[in-house]
């Protein structure tokens, strides 16, 4: 792409409105745009972003047997009514009246209409266990959306529910999720970061479990153990005073981002709808769920969370919108026209940097986007082209024609 | 993909809710489920075709320039106040109020966002043209839905919005992107039955055009010029005696679905909007729009009711969930496995009917989904397979050994 067909441009003004990091320079690197609190569109160079997020998510969520559906926003008042959640969420839940009287609310989730379609192919034991997933934005009514994209009234989620016959068998798909999870967080870089965290079960189970990204802009407390790579979360801290897992009693305070949470339901769906199967006796049970979500616009926020400096963001491979940057600060465009074709034809995503601007706002912008691998074309440096890494202090001089190679080495 | 692990079961019943061959066909099959009129769900099978659907209509976009972005469905009362449209199109949106009284609507269109959010980055006509495109669900009031998912009150659409600083540049455009929906739909096999139609251009535009596919089931009347390939709607055939391309008054008239309108907005939007640039000297002119819609759930159910017969869907290969359906008839599954193992280690998928129900229900369910290519295993054909197109009659026989080689050739 060259940068004088983007649709962004950057900008150098800090918005007062935004106080969070993440906002600040998804904004100013024209990533998002805030249509309004908590409602933001994704821009080009974002939609990348999050297309990447997207699509490492759903090799994980196909890994673990999820099959991919796309359920409705708009929803029926009577399903929430049958859980009792038309009461017990009114203070998050969107709601709208039509003419003819009808009620519908705009899900923040799908418990309420995953668990009927279920019922519609789940009869037996041999139907067991199924997992089902979606991406789709859910809605959610927040007074004070705050922290940039990461608490937003509208956002993007990948939301799984899990149905199986046996607590056994739901026991063994959480572990898996859980392994699912862990591989997601890798591949975006926050493995270091992002600890499993103990929360509140509710009725059902004694625990759920959240992922929770360390970052001074968390709005979590958590407790990471000091014996494992465990946390509690600061809602059961009081009652759990040793870790679940290896049963220390030592941890360390740490603000936190939610950035995942799975969650043993149990029956506590499948009763109100009566989602049952039929057992290998022939007996009828309730089927047993459990439910997996992760935030994607929250991810692109918690990544430049914790992927930034005091210059910009600095993307991991894996997710960035184009992983070469090019600048050509040469007077005439030859050399850096041919780079770009050769990295083009070589299948190399990049942002090439063509405009008429100053060397000077040219290597700011490259430092605020943050792409992986920035490549310098200018007079000064001849028949060399200057690599970096945006991660990396240093910069090298390497011949022009070694660049592809260079390029397409890992880790350069 | 082992039907055994599949979410969704068919089903033999008709459904009475149902009166449109595309609902009947598509909830039968597994491909969608009706949470409430007008309002369905994608299941997997669903999902996948809409996949296809839509990455053909992205590769057609990012061709002529179109960059992708996603803006949100909760859109501020007061951008559409600005615009007039808050009670011209009241009948249409849904309208939400918020504890602190603010009103929101959901989005059915989106100029009233896109229009201040191209202002911030549209400054010179050198920032002139660009072109914007999302993939979003929209909303629309529709106190009767019907026919299906061809007119529902949440759907997929392709909408796109383009700026230019002249007419001629949105003119030459408008012919570039009528080039491009005319791809898509050749593309998705519609090309014989879709019309570029004249239609009501509205107070800034003398016509706009619509993409009719004709099909009994249409809900919309168009005249076909029986002197050249394009054809006018019934709105304007009243004003409209001659053929507005070719002259000539002899039309034909045809029952049609609208699959896509694009649309010369001229300053429709730009003004209410303030959406203006700076030309070469200097002065101050609006911003000329053009803006081109696509429905995705609508051409799903568009391709269902042109590509079906009595017995089931008959999906181009573009689309189709799996381009094969294997089918083991044999009492054990030795051969089948070995088939779907090397039919999945060359790439190719397909959907492996491993249920031990009877062969007429496994047959009649492979005419009911629909896949392009038909593969049977069974004690009768031995050493060899059945290969069979689902949209021919006729059946081969082939040596197993030359299975993998017959699916890898196009068109057997």
């Amino acid at each position: 792409m060259r940068q004088t067909q983007l649709f962004t441009k950057t900008s150098k003004q800090l918005n007062q409105e935004e106080t969070s990091a993440n906002a600040q320079l998804l904004v100013r690197g024209g990533y998002i745009d805030k249509l309004m609190a908590g409602v933001y569109t994704l821009l080009p160079l974002g939609r990348r972003v999050v297309d990447h997020i997207e699509q490492i998510i759903r090799e994980e969520m196909d890994a673990v047997a999820g099959q991919e559906v796309s359920m409705p926003a708009l929803q029926p008042k009577d399903n929430w009514v049958k859980t009792g959640r038309w009461d017990s969420m009114r203070d998050i839940l969107y709601t709208i009246k039509d003419e003819a009287g009808h009620e519908y609310t705009l899900g923040p989730t799908h418990e309420e209409i995953v668990v009927p379609l279920a019922k519609q192919f789940i009869q037996s034991y041999k139907d067991l266990p199924i997992s089902i997933y979606q991406f789709q934005s859910k809605f959610r009514k927040e007074l004070r959306p705050k922290s940039g994209i990461l608490r937003g009234r509208e956002f993007l989620m990948k939301d799984m529910y899990s149905f199986h016959a046996t607590v056994e068998d739901l026991d063994a798909y959480y572990e898996r999720v859980t392994a699912a999870y862990l591989r997601v967080f890798t591949r975006l870089g926050l493995q270091d970061v992002t600890y499993l965290t103990y929360a509140s079960g509710g009725v059902f189970s004694k625990y759920s479990h959240e992922f929770q990204t360390v970052t001074p802009a968390g709005e979590d407390t958590i407790y990471i153990c000091d014996g494992c790579r465990l946390a509690i979360n600061h809602e059961i801290r009081h009652e759990t005073p040793h870790c679940p897992s290896c049963g220390k009693d030592q941890f360390t305070t740490a603000k936190a981002i939610e950035v995942g949470n799975i969650f043993k339901l149990m029956t506590k769906f499948s009763e109100p709808f009566g989602l049952g199967f039929t057992d290998a006796s022939g007996a009828r049970l309730p089927v047993i769920m459990g439910c997996y979500g992760m935030g994607l616009t929250r991810l692109l926020g918690t990544i430049v969370e914790i992927d930034h400096d005091e210059k910009g963001i600095i993307w991991p491979e894996a997710v960035a919108p184009y992983r070469v940057h090019l600048l050509n600060l040469s007077k005439d465009s030859v050399q850096a026209d041919a780079a770009y074709a050769s990295l083009q034809a070589a299948g190399v995503s990049v942002l090439y940097d063509d405009r008429l601007v100053s060397p000077g706002v040219k290597l700011g912008d490259a430092d605020l986007l943050g792409l992986p691998q920035r490549v310098v074309i200018s007079q000064k440096t001849g028949t060399n082209v200057e690599v970096k890494l945006r991660s990396q202090p240093d910069s090298q001089l390497i011949p022009f024609d070694q660049l592809l190679a260079t390029l397409t080495t890992p880790n350069v």
